[in-house]
């Protein structure tokens, strides 16, 4: 799916989800819609950068710092030791696969920061490395360059 | 180790940490310190009810709300759900082990949220289900009962 249709789908699914939401919340009903989709943005770029090849664009979604944490079985710090060991692990375009984010939530927490938790899909050859799953929980923070994520943990 | 103790460890650990991070970012200095040892007392607290078989202490760690997140290979919501899971997965106080916090790391964001990773290891009898290793990345809300956890992600 073209990023522009992937963005209308995700703007039609959030209309909903906030629809549904204000009956249960009305008083946090603004602030949440605008950051949720601004943040869900963010994401859908990301996976439509990572099924296009395009590790470099991939990594535009986290905040460019030396603080920039991405903790996995380790942890790793700022965006260039985690676009190196993303380039170690998905050596070339067959091993990056497709990848599909699923069941995200975003929870603001302020104006400045927001945590997402959601699933991931990589769909796979067998040769590549095969299909992997995993959840993950970001914190987003608004930067001047826009929502960039400044910790992600995925297991 | 009893609890007195353990803080003062802490706060001596802490104190060191510090002052070698003055000479680094002296206009940090001042948020950090306070924010920091408040959020090091909850951890330290929550290994002390651990390893005294207290779960209903360990919880005090979290905040009391339907809204906080325990993500390890799903998703938990709420410390009443999160405390089942505890008690399923930790039947007695043998299978609890002796639990111990290690490279923890406070990320302040701002007044009232910070992040903090960490590693635990869980010292356990090989018949109590054996060790066991993990890494953690815990968002924090300062809220009127103190510093409480609103997201811990545990890998």
């Amino acid at each position: 799916m073209p990023l522009r249709s992937r963005l209308y789908a995700a703007v039609l699914a959030l209309i909903f989800a906030v629809t549904l939401s204000a009956y249960a919340q009305d008083d946090q009903l603004k602030t949440a819609s605008k950051q949720e989709l601004d943040i869900i943005k963010v994401l859908v770029a990301q996976e439509d950068a990572w099924n296009k090849g395009d590790l470099q664009g991939f990594i535009q979604g986290y905040k460019n710092s030396p603080d920039t944490l991405f903790v996995t079985h380790q942890v790793f710090r700022g965006v260039d030791g985690m676009l190196d060991e993303y380039r170690h692990n998905y050596p070339n375009r067959a091993a990056m696969g497709t990848l599909g984010f699923s069941e995200l939530e975003v929870h603001g927490l302020d104006e400045r920061f927001a945590v997402v938790i959601g699933k991931y899909h990589l769909d796979r050859g067998k040769k590549e490395g095969g299909a992997a799953d995993g959840i993950f929980s970001l914190v987003f923070e608004k930067t001047d360059q826009g929502w960039k994520i400044i910790v992600d943990h995925t297991s």
